[in-house]
């Protein structure tokens, strides 16, 4: 009802930037088969991510996370966030070094893809994005099938090699073979990646 | 990455039934153009639409909130929810009215329709919905355009008269006229609707 | 496989355009309720919409044919087109006045919508459309369903009120009036209509 | 306009079938980057697809073509194909192994994914179809893309490695790999695949 004109206040105070950080699935129970083996490997790239995430603050690019719902369908981050984070969570430990905060975008996600029924696309346009970096859980598959989405967008993919995890080293180096010789995606480290300075952009 | 197993979780929690009820938008600031106006109109619905509801949970049919996003874009319900519910905000005495509580579905959407970037056709799927009874603001906006999105997904559709409001009692009734004559939706009003046992379906 | 290529190739073929032209289901055979009825109304603005597209292919803005594919699901605008036009088909006298040419998109569509389930959306990024003028069958059905769908993608609407029909003038003017005062559509006659030059446009 | 009756009609004509055959991008004329290596690989599996639809033909299987629009834009199948089959076209040795005829859906994709603003999955609702059986061309593009999004739909995959290619045995192999470990694909041969009698089922 009121979409357009709240859309357009967010709009305003977006500063608009060619790129975008996703973060997908990294708020997460790993209450799922292969779960504990994904939360192994997932908790070497956290503070990864985390750095990344930092210098992208500092650029002024905007992070999105955007998270499996979990089948509970109740919009409820702080919910989500807290049941992540007890004591004895599976992935507690991944999950309180990457907590959101005000300043970041949180999008749910019913399926695999960042793109599929969800509001993605219409807030990637209101920022301007053009690049996505991807990172997050897992690489052969969210990651893998977010990036085909994003193709068929036309956008452009950044998916550093430590930034991202799978059940094991060798599904996640063949997604990244995959990302890089199907869709043109960058894939070297995330220290490599130099991030543009968004702050003093026009629309 | 988890989805399709958190969501066949919730799939086993939920007893299919063909019918769902939505409350469009309802969960309101009614901070834009018209907003006042829309919230004297809203204030005369809320008791039918509470009414409606609990009709609803008693016969085992699942209500599904679908809500704009207000340009928030944190999926956080009960932020959302205090901003609409603080002392002097426009629409209090509506929203206090129609709170979600956990038995219910919350669905974000970004746009006006219900189905445009969200994960309703999903949660839909997961519930077995073949009908909709659309509820809440307003008429000729965000439930027209649900509405045909639902047609469009070969969904029967009843819009109770008494149940969604304009800004006018005219665009209200116009819009009801055009989405009876167009989409062949019900129209009568919600004390004359039978709601159909939803209990004891079984898969 | 090769849709990047192939777009990328027509892309540069086309010259970018912030307008286009879009005529909904004129090729059409009228075999439905109330068939006959449309009919009539559509032979009506069938010289409108004709003398429309010729200014609109001399000021370089690029027509779209968005069509129903009448259940066929073969793709093969010939085939379609000849059942319309064939001796004695309903409208067949609608359908000559307006017949696709090798300068026009054409586009099928499953449903009411031009978005729902085409490739609308794609062709209009390619093109560089912000503005849709809509014209064709009919105003409160397929015409409104897909303003409500470009609004939702923040495109700009113009609905000459003498380009599209409905089964009766009523209808017609309560769908215009609905556009306009919903969507801000602007809803003046086609000669009223000043069209920007699109030839010189670089992208 | 008239979707609705249309697509009933068809409906009406079509029997049920929980299975569908996909036949994604073989019309192709092969003029891309590496087109002249798919088109070797491409011609190895030609004879095994034409199996497998003449298997599902008899079984009662509706096929279902998939195919980019190369740019064109126009929805007219028989120029795609005679472009496709002209003497000298690199392709058309393959092409002309799998030509549709008036049985088979033949459905438009802009983009790699056969899901992507595509008519597929209401035509799918309308079939019925709760299992797709994939095949063409590329295995790690178009159909890897097609599969992930037809996971997301919840639809079982079939995927038989004999009927489908990519520029590389080795990019094909990792391909099925990866649809069976990430997607529960099923990726044997087409011969040893059972195709269940669709011809005595009801609605």
């Amino acid at each position: 009802m009121s979409a357009d004109a709240s859309n357009q206040a967010m709009l305003r105070r977006s500063k608009p930037c060619s790129t975008a950080l996703l973060l997908i699935d990294v708020i997460n129970h790993f209450e799922f088969p292969d779960g504990d083996q994904i939360a192994r490997q997932a908790l070497k790239i956290a503070p990864k991510i985390a750095r990344l995430r930092s210098r992208a603050r500092a650029a002024g690019i905007p992070t999105i996370y955007v998270n499996d719902n979990f089948g509970e369908w109740r919009s409820e981050l702080s919910v989500l966030l807290s049941r992540c984070l007890r004591p004895g969570a599976r992935g507690a430990r991944f999950v309180e070094q990457l907590r959101p905060d005000d300043e970041d975008y949180f999008v749910l996600k019913p399926m695999h893809s960042a793109f599929y029924q969800t509001p993605l696309e219409t807030l990637l346009r209101h920022l301007g994005s053009k690049t996505l970096i991807l990172s997050g859980l897992t690489t052969n598959s969210c990651i893998t099938c977010t990036a085909h989405d994003a193709n068929m967008r036309e956008l452009e993919l950044i998916v550093p090699s430590d930034c991202s995890a799978a059940r094991t080293d060798e599904e996640h180096k063949q997604a990244l073979l995959h990302l890089k010789s199907t869709l043109g995606a960058k894939t070297g480290r995330s220290t490599a990646l130099k991030l543009n300075e968004c702050t003093d952009r026009t629309s």
